[in-house]
């Protein structure tokens, strides 16, 4: 899971690994807001990862945005056609 | 694939099912609204089946808003506590 202030990749581990990233990243005292990354299988996760924050851990945190987008991957060797993966980003703020 | 009037569930078809069945659903002329409403692992089908229809077949259709959350299902046998499951709804509108 890499990292870069207030932006959480969330990639195929489970989702709690997400969720103490968050947690750690909000208790860090830099920012009240954190926004989560995700493209393809992984945006089951990044929901996932961001209910089980809000609903369990931290309850004042609220979703402040939620957008859906397309990245175009380059093509595999071997294809020529560039692949196109659905994005999801989650912006959330703790009061 | 289940269906109500503008509301489109979705399941684990391929993303190219819930297209059509957008597509479909716009073109009947009843509304220019639709919500694609999904859970868990179909969540990252619910997000292609947009990006895919927005960008290669309706571009005047623009996603008015996103939702997340969690619904509680009844236990499985033999277990005793509800699973909670992450869910998405994406509304969109066209133009």
């Amino acid at each position: 899971m890499s990292k870069q202030s207030g932006v959480i990749f969330i990639g195929n581990k489970p989702p709690m690994s997400y969720v103490l990233a968050i947690i750690t990243d909000l208790s860090s005292g830099k920012s009240n807001e954190v926004t989560l990354k995700a493209r393809g299988r992984a945006i089951a996760t990044a929901v996932d990862a961001a209910e089980i924050t809000r609903r369990r851990f931290i309850k004042d945190l609220t979703v402040t945005s939620i957008a859906i987008g397309t990245e175009e991957l380059p093509a595999r060797e071997g294809e020529n056609r560039t692949r196109a993966v659905s994005t999801l980003e989650i912006k959330m703020t703790k009061k």
